[in-house]
């Protein structure tokens, strides 16, 4: 088992990351201390691949626990389905002391560390991921949120869970697609943070034919990642804002196709080539490294290319409603070498109109 | 002037207790630093007395902003309503360092305050209240929330406003029955921590008729005692339970009957009435110390017991559905003299009937 410590100023929690740790939950809920009630969140396909097996382990650890299914996917990310976690906790009397378990991707992490962070005025959230995406970064960081008819993640919280367990075998299931996505805020952390991932990853021959080593490797690396620049600002005063590389225009394409044609990291994946042309149309970084980027997220098998009915004109306007606006004006996390990146760059709308067009097919 | 600084670990902020003080809302927020679009959030009867002079006072401070009236009452008190808040702050494109002001009673400033917490993960929130209640307690504190239809404040957050703005001046319009409300909250504080304000209380011929310095002693020494509880215990951990005094059978008694008989502090005095009796009941708060709480309590028009029909079994299961209930037993916060009380007392099923059953008309 791999433990990395999250020592925010508010608080502490351990990020581990532990083949088979599905089973060790209820051991590791016991380690939290005073919790007799435990309410599981999770969706009808996870349910059906791990529900019993963490059932199990609560049992066993001698926790009261119920499971509740949300329907699955980003378009149920929202207050309505929060009212049902709500719901199931009123339905199993949690109390102050109790803990929510939020078991799946990045979805049902957002919407339960939501309603863990409302209910009662806050009871303990564990997040037990079982997408890589959830696992190398929504999982982690304490950013909660529901979407709002007019903008993803509108409503939300910061709210640090009591611990993240990572259990990468859950990984067997997930499809394909899924995992790919997810590679995209891999390659963002090697871009924006860890030179060294970056240039081992474009070693790698098959980032779908992954060892279980070089897999334990990608989910360390990342999590090492999140978890630095989370503690050195939690609430996204500065530096924390870095995460959102690739988040302006993948944001915005999302959002443009109703959250239905893209997964979140193909969005990312799309807004990483964008702001990569940004960057090196501004000088600000080597068309050559800016290259080797678009490189690797197409060898991952991520879009480098939208469908040309996704008007430039629309995303601009959905990027000025974006939240991270300050004052009208939108502002870029941008590259200047494979390893940093600059935030808050501003840049001129011809120059963002030219590369948006030139991304369009 | 009065200013009584809050110093919590994580956030400081003033309490200015000014009257005229609505007049210099604006300038008081240009004090807090980088902001430039504010939205009011009120209802319309407290708009239709004050929303002209508050605009005026953030516009000739150079604010851009904004009303939102909301239906009146606790009814409404509930997310739904806090949808509508969501959807003023992206109409008139609130951003992360804009300011919600909640202008108006303790339902204004929950739901307000809760919004601000949850949208964009968090924008400053500004208190203005305008009932006694609010004044004294409400507005104080970092304790926002919304109903459940099972339950009261059960959805919320702590989280600290950035400036408490209270303008006297404005009581002038309060109907009287709300202000009569609120003295409960006041006698709470004498009871459980100011013993020199019960007994100043005590010598006052007529509650309903105050000088404007005994006003603002009131509101002065109300404000202090709540700060003083709330630095020593932001979140509920210990000590600030204390501030439930009179709260365990009161919320009973509000939610049995819909929230719709009672004021909310018409319910504290009932509450501070049981719980008087309990302390008394299980020797450890004198009968005659009690007997003076309950005289206070009279002197100011409240009520000091309720009518048949409420149910001392209905009373007793609305208990233990309360969010302080720890594992199924009811606990009190029960006076030992005047001045101070316990936190955390288990009373027997059979004394807690009785009591509740003497109180019923
Ligand atoms: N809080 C943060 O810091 C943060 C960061 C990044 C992304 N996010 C959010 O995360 C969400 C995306 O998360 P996601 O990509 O994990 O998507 P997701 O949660 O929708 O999961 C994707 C799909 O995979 C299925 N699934 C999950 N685990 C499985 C498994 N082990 N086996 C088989 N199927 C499985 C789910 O049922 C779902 O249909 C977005 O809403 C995004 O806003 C949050
Ligand atoms: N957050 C906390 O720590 C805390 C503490 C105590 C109570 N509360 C909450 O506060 C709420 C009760 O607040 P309240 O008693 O202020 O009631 P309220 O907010 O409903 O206001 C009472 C009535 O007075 C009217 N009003 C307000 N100011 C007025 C004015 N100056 N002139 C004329 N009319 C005016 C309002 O329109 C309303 O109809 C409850 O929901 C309770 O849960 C919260
Ligand atoms: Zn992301
Ligand atoms: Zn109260």
């Amino acid at each position: 088992m791999i433990r990395i410590p999250v020592a925010l100023p508010s608080s502490h929690y351990d990020i581990r990351i532990e083949p088979g740790g599905l089973d060790q939950l209820g051991a590791a809920l016991l380690d939290l201390g005073k919790a007799d009630r435990v309410l599981v969140v999770s969706n009808p396909t996870i349910l059906k691949h791990y529900g019993a097996r963490v059932q199990r382990s609560l049992l066993q650890a001698g926790f009261e626990s119920a499971s509740l299914a949300l329907p699955a996917g980003e378009r149920y990310k929202t207050l309505r389905t929060v009212e049902r976690i709500y719901q199931a906790a009123l339905d199993c009397r949690l109390e102050r002391s109790s803990i929510i378990v939020a078991l799946g991707g990045g979805v049902i992490g957002d919407m339960t560390g939501f309603a863990a962070s409302t209910w009662l005025r806050g009871v303990r959230v564990v997040q037990v991921p079982t997408t890589l995406l959830a696992m190398v970064d929504a999982a982690i960081g304490g950013k909660t949120g529901v979407n709002h008819p007019q903008g993803k993640n509108l409503i939300g919280t910061f709210y640090q869970p009591s611990l993240v367990l990572v259990d990468p075998d859950v990984l067997a299931t997930l499809p394909r697609r899924e995992r790919r996505s997810a590679m995209a805020e891999v390659i963002k952390y090697g871009v924006i943070w860890d030179a060294e991932l970056f240039r081992w990853l474009e070693t790698l021959s098959d980032l779908d034919r992954l060892e279980p080593a070089q897999l334990t490797r990608i989910l360390v690396r990342s999590c090492q990642t999140k978890a630095e620049v989370v503690v050195r600002d939690e609430r996204e005063g500065g530096l924390r804002a870095i995460l959102n590389y690739g988040h302006t225009v993948g944001h915005a394409i999302e959002s443009v196709t109703n959250y239905r044609r893209y997964l979140h990291g193909e969005g990312v994946a799309l807004g990483m080539v964008a702001a990569g042309r940004l960057a090196a149309n501004l000088g600000l970084w080597s068309a050559s490294e800016a290259a080797r980027q678009e490189a690797l997220i197409a060898g991952a098998h991520l879009p480098v290319r939208w469908a040309g009915d996704i008007a430039t004109d629309a995303l601009i306007e959905r990027m000025q409603t974006d939240k991270k606006v300050v004052t009208g004006r939108v502002r870029f996390v941008l590259p200047e070498a494979i390893g940093r990146a600059s935030i808050g760059v501003e840049v001129p709308e011809a120059v963002l109109r030219s590369v948006l067009d030139s991304l369009a097919d």
